[in-house]
């Protein structure tokens, strides 16, 4: 059992954004690096995910991507209804699947049931819950970021 | 979202052996045809199944494939859960996946907790339940059993 390709580019887009400092803004193509996916893919996943209001992008020098508090905020669950809708669970509902018991098969309701019980245990999942900048760090450097702050690590330590 | 080749063969096998007429053998090339796959993969899903106790197939002129009680009385979920094991949902996860995220990803487990929601809805689920002989009728001819009985079609119509 898969996630349509575009999911799984989606998810980490979300992951690698949500995961960047407050207010930095990464272009496409160092998503594209940061999420190992190809540019043209993320270029399209970056397009739906700024047109459902999840990110926001802007052009420009200083232009580029980040994730919107709605982003942040967003239901996995409510997202991957979205992004899957049409998609098919077995060839049979596929365009031009071959399946020639099509038309006596009640299959497909119940794993439309099975697949709406799938998304309903991840309904209440948001993506902040799914974010750590500190252990993105590694990635979040690669594509030329600072480093995430680590907790307390500007303050001085108290003395006791 | 997609189940697996194998999983979706296996459903087709199990809902074409299950609608077939009791006691009735059938070739592994008619299922081919029948459930509109590859040969070489039915053969590897019979073996499979029969190796699970879900069909029986026997070698020899009199020789063929036929679903065992078990096989009708199968859990889809068990089912699944077992044929799909091992397969990944997102592409981190498969063999050589390249998401560079791939350390810092809370997904996995949220992913995993609802695939196994997934399952459970399908766990009440029998295979007895999905099959219909009358339904799959055409598909039974075309492989060239009889047609399934019609219910009273036997019997003559009582006068009023």
């Amino acid at each position: 059992m898969r996630l349509t390709a575009f999911s799984d580019i989606a998810l980490r887009v979300l992951l690698l954004t949500g995961a960047a400092p407050e207010g930095e803004k990464l272009t496409t193509r160092a998503i594209a690096e940061g999420v190992g996916a190809p540019y043209h893919h993320v270029t399209k996943t970056v397009g739906r995910l700024s047109g459902l209001g999840l990110l926001a992008s802007s052009r420009g020098r200083a232009g580029g991507v980040s994730i919107t508090p709605a982003g942040l905020d967003a239901s996995v669950g409510a997202l991957l209804r979205e992004l899957e809708a049409g998609s098919a669970m077995v060839e049979c509902e596929a365009p031009g699947g071959s399946c020639p018991l099509d038309r006596s098969c009640r299959l497909r309701r119940v794993l439309a049931d099975a697949r709406e019980a799938f998304f309903r245990e991840l309904d209440d999942v948001r993506v902040r819950e799914l974010v750590s900048g500190r252990q993105a760090g590694p990635v979040l450097v690669s594509i030329g970021l600072r480093p995430p702050e680590q907790p307390g690590s500007t303050a001085a330590a108290p003395i006791p």
